[in-house]
Order: C-alpha cells, then sequence, then structure tokens
C-alpha cells in the first residue's frame, strides 16, 4: 500500500529554534516512518514580505538545512526541498488565481492577522496577499494527504481545499487531492521572556545552534512566576515557561512532577528549577550541537541533500502539473 | 549591432479580425523586418476572465495561429510563441508580485476599466487582479524595447516601468530593462455596427478567414451615416464605419476621396458604396483566406511553428530568469 503524503516546511527567514521542535520538528521526525513526507524550505513565501532581504533568505537556507539534518531528518526517509528550485509551484499559482476571487483573498483570516501582526498598513505586497494560493500549489502539487499546522493556518488548508473542488468542478477531472489539517499536540513553545510564541522577531528564543553558555544565560534569565518572589512562597507551574519546558524536554516525568509538587507548596526556588531546565536543554541540544558543528565542516553535501531533494521533488510536481494542464486543455511540451 | 527587441501580441479567445489587422498586425508585418519580434500567444492570461472555457482557449490558439501566418508572420523572422510554454514566466511574475502593493494593483487605470466592461462585481478573479504584473514578466523576459500598445493600456506599461525600476534598485543591478510604449496610427477600427470597438463580444466583427458570402452580407448590414436616408441627401464620412473602413483598406485613395466628395455633397448611395468596400475587402482577405485554408490542411506544421518558437523565446526567458535569480542570491539548478 502506498504511503499517505505529508507535506510540511518552514520559511527560510532564520535558525531554528525550540518552538520550532516542539511545535513541528519533533512532530516530523516521528512522520517520516511513517510517510512519505516532503519538507519544504520556503524561500519564496520568505520573499513575500522579505523581498528586501534576498541574503537574509539565502543564508538562513543552509542554516535551516543545518537543523533539519543536526535534529535527524534523514534525507533517505524524507524529502528536503527548495521552493524557488520548483517552478511548477510558480506555474500552478497562476492558474489556480483564476479560481480565486480578489474579495476571498482579502477576507482570509490568517493573513488578515498577519497583516496587522507585521504593521504593513496600506503597502502589503500583493506576493503576500496571494501566498494562500501559492500554499495551494506547494500542497496540491505533491498531492499531499495530510498537512501539520498551527490552529491560526486552518484558514489556508481551507482556501486550498476551495481551489481543489474548484478546480476538479470545472475541469471535470479528479485530478487535485483534498489535504487534511492536522495539529500538533503541543502547538506553541512560550519565549524564554513569557510571550505565548517563541519567535526570531521577538527575540525571545532559544535557537537549535546556541551553545552551552549562551544557553545557561538565556536560562537564566528567564521569566517565571512573577507573584514568586520569596522561595518559600507557593509559585504557579501552569503556564510558567520553566516547568512548560521541562514538560516539553524532560524525559524524568516523575521528577518533574514532584517538583512541580514542590515548586506549588512553596520552599523551591526558581534558580534550583533553571539549572534543572538547562541539564535538561543541554541534554537535549548538546548532540544536536555536535552534529551540526559536524556538517558545517561538509555543506557542500548539505546543500546536495537539498538539491538532490529538490530534483525528485520536481518530479512529482511536474507529473501534477502536467495532470493539471492536460484537464485545461493546455498544450504541453 | 543588435536589433531592437519588441514584444506584443494576443489572448486566444477567438479567431482575429479586421480590427486586429488594423490595430495591430499590419504594424507587425513592417516591425519584423526591422526589429527582433516576439509576438505571444496569450493563453493565460486569456485564462484570467475564461479560466471556465479552457476548450475556447485552446481552439482559438490553432485560431490566432492560422491568423498570424495567413496574414503573413514569417516565422524566419518573427518568433510566435505560446505563453504557457514559457513557465519562466509565472516564475518571474511570483518573483515580482512581492514588489508591487495591493493597493497599486486595485487602482490600476487600465484593469479598474476593465473590471467595470466585464460585469465582475465582487467576483474579480485574482488572476486578473495581478496580469499587470504577469505582463511585466512577459516584457522584461524578453527584454522588450518596445511594446505597441493602444492607448488604454499605456499604465501596464508603467507598472511594468516600475518594477524594472525597483527590481534594478532592490537587487542592485541594472538587469531588467524599462519598455517603450508605442502607440499605432489607427488604434482602432469601429464595428459594423458602428460601436467605435471591433469585437467578439460585440458580435460586430469581420474576420480575417470569413468566407465571401460572410463577408458580402455584413458589408451590406453595415451601420453608415443614420441621417443619409435618400441618395440624394448629404452625407457624412467622418465616422461612418463604411469610410472608416475604406480608409483603412483601399489602395485606390484619388478614388476614396472622390467617393467621400460625391456622398458629402449627395447623390452617391450607401449601396454604391458598399459595394465598393466588399471589393476592395474581398482583395484584401481572398489571399488571406486561401493561405489559411491550405495552412488548415497542415495543422502540424502550424503548431510545430508555434512550438519551435516557444523553444526558442523560453532560451530568452530563461536567461533573464537566471540573472533575476542570481541578483535575488536564489540558488539555481
Amino acid at each position: 500500500m502506498n504511503k499517505k503524503v505529508v507535506l510540511t516546511g518552514d520559511r527560510s527567514t532564520g535558525k531554528l529554534h525550540l518552538g520550532h521542535y516542539v511545535g513541528s520538528l519533533a512532530n516530523r521526525l516521528k512522520m517520516q516512518d511513517e510517510y512519505k513526507q516532503f519538507v519544504m524550505i520556503a524561500d519564496m513565501q520568505a520573499l513575500t514580505d522579505h523581498a528586501e532581504k534576498p541574503e537574509l533568505i539565502r543564508n538562513s537556507v543552509m542554516e535551516v538545512m543545518l537543523d533539519y539534518l543536526a535534529v535527524g531528518l534523514d534525507p533517505k526517509k524524507t524529502t528536503i526541498l527548495l521552493q524557488s528550485m520548483i517552478p511548477e509551484l510558480s506555474e500552478l499559482t497562476m492558474y489556480y488565481l483564476n479560481l480565486v476571487t480578489w474579495n476571498r483573498l482579502k477576507h482570509n483570516p490568517t493573513v488578515k492577522q498577519e497583516i496587522k501582526q507585521k504593521n504593513f498598513g496600506e503597502s502589503v505586497p500583493a506576493g503576500f496577499m496571494v501566498y494562500p494560493v501559492f500554499q495551494a500549489a506547494d500542497i496540491t502539487a505533491f498531492k499531499a494527504d495530510i498537512v501539520p499546522v498551527g490552529d491560526d493556518q486552518l484558514p489556508m488548508i481551507e482556501q486550498t481545499n476551495e481551489i481543489v473542488r474548484k478546480f476538479n468542478r470545472i475541469y471535470k477531472k479528479e485530478i487535485l487531492k483534498e489535504a487534511k489539517a492536522i495539529t500538533p499536540q503541543i502547538a506553541r513553545l512560550p519565549g524564554i521572556d513569557g510571550n505565548a510564541k517563541m519567535s526570531k522577531s521577538l527575540n525571545n528564543a532559544i535557537y537549535l545552534s546556541d551553545e552551552a553558555d549562551v544557553l545557561v544565560k538565556k536560562v537564566k534569565s528567564m521569566f517565571t512566576d512573577s507573584n514568586h518572589l520569596r522561595v518559600e512562597d507557593p509559585g504557579k507551574v501552569e503556564g510558567n515557561p520553566v516547568f512548560v519546558y521541562l514538560d516539553a524536554f524532560a524525559k524524568d516525568t516523575k521528577k518533574v512532577n514532584e517538583m512541580k509538587e514542590h515548586y506549588q507548596k512553596g520552599g523551591l526556588g526558581d534558580m534550583v528549577c533553571k539549572k534543572y531546565l538547562i541539564e535538561v536543554l543541554e541534554d537535549f541540544l548538546s548532540p544536536i550541537r555536535e552534529k551540526r558543528k559536524e556538517l558545517e565542516k561538509d555543506k557542500k553535501y548539505v546543500l546536495d541533500v537539498l538539491l538532490k531533494g529538490s530534483i525528485e521533488a520536481k518530479k512529482t510536481a511536474s507529473q501534477t502539473l502536467k495532470e493539471v494542464k492536460e484537464a485545461m486543455h493546455l498544450i504541453s511540451a
């Protein structure tokens, strides 16, 4: 039986951090054994709101590749591809754009929220407004069955499936496939500043590539429970980043549970908890960091993985485009 | 010295008519001797407002090709290409979309006017809204120096040149070239119903492929001067379609001038003028019609001209895309 296809990916706008690990990378490591998994580095999507920073995007492609391989994505099991190397995605987008009204794009909830967050005002790039359609091209090109997304991205999958249904109806062939969104169990890791989201732009992230001393500094500066002033005070563990991180990364759940109880009763200081978190995260990060350093010595190999993956992915996308063009009565070369 | 490059083309939404001849084809026959001329059959652009009529577009590609070759476009001098065979145009569009604001697209005067004409209301396809950017891809891909357009299309060329300037500024390379719009002398032939524009959708066109009997019928039904009721009445020649057509197609200008004088004085009947126009148009159309019939017997050859032209054009577009991607620090395969 054919494996189900899963498509995921990241924009190439910087190194990956613990939030990426919890929100998606951990899941990909599991999925690569059970699914035909495509992981896309979305450099073209990154350009939709970073058109003036091409060097950042170029450099981030390599950083993300290093993170992927260091964390354990296995090129034998996962096809890693670079979006800009698959011209078929642009062609599909052009055809799909005719199946979506301008009005519909304008009211996409995800895009509306992002426009607000990014303070675009009146100068939203057209490329940013149409990226839900571009994403539909990504998903359909690989005939993905499953797309893991955060809750906030669900409208994007709905937009894709609308295009799929409209395409199949107008062109009278069941060529494109609707995708199912799955949302990860822990969607989001808070930042070290207590902000609900860890992100580069908020400058509150612990990176997969952070050195041990940087890790120590960041954990020591972490936000905890702001009412937990003295060691003997009872403290809150819900939403306390230190405990959220421990839940996500500590293997010794018994010990974490004991610490939580102690913390809630009072008598357990933040620094003790942080020291344990440093230990836990260092155990998690040090092999990744080591492997990343090894890989950095052979960037040609890393790039080669990406090129080979892209060539393989291009074959699938090219087959889909061929079917799409045939259904549309277009002339193929 | 290198020849200057000119890019023109037609959407594949039906056969070509006398309006196309006067407005653009006649000019292309002249330009093919002096310029490096690309003539594009814009099937993808046709899809932006005909997404639900793929068969019409497919069939029209062949009709337009037959018209082109029958009228005298020479594949040795003119590169005829099919837009959907040049994926580079879609890729360039995706990159250019990031350089144009959504707001700017919304206020494109040509697009605004066309939305009105087409009665799109709230359901304008996104593909239709972004087509000025797609057109910028067409023009820049071939590094066109000159683009012949009607007055109403001037804002499209301005949009292209805005993208060119922004691209070259942001990516710090003078890769893209600004294009110069030229407007033809006689921009527009009226319809046989007196409407200012001859067009398929208005059902007032004489086609290059019309049979002799169809031509006779259409000319006999032509609108003239509605105040010229009796033969002895003085008639108007300005804006009178019969005389506009004679000006455009009759070789014997002396005779036309004499007829105009007579018509204005009174005493020259519409039917006499129309009979002469039938003679003139039949002289013009019969060799085109004959050649078209010959070509129809060998559609493989006709398609081959299009495929060869597209392959040649793809080389140019591919080179431009390579330069564009390099300037943007993107990884090329």
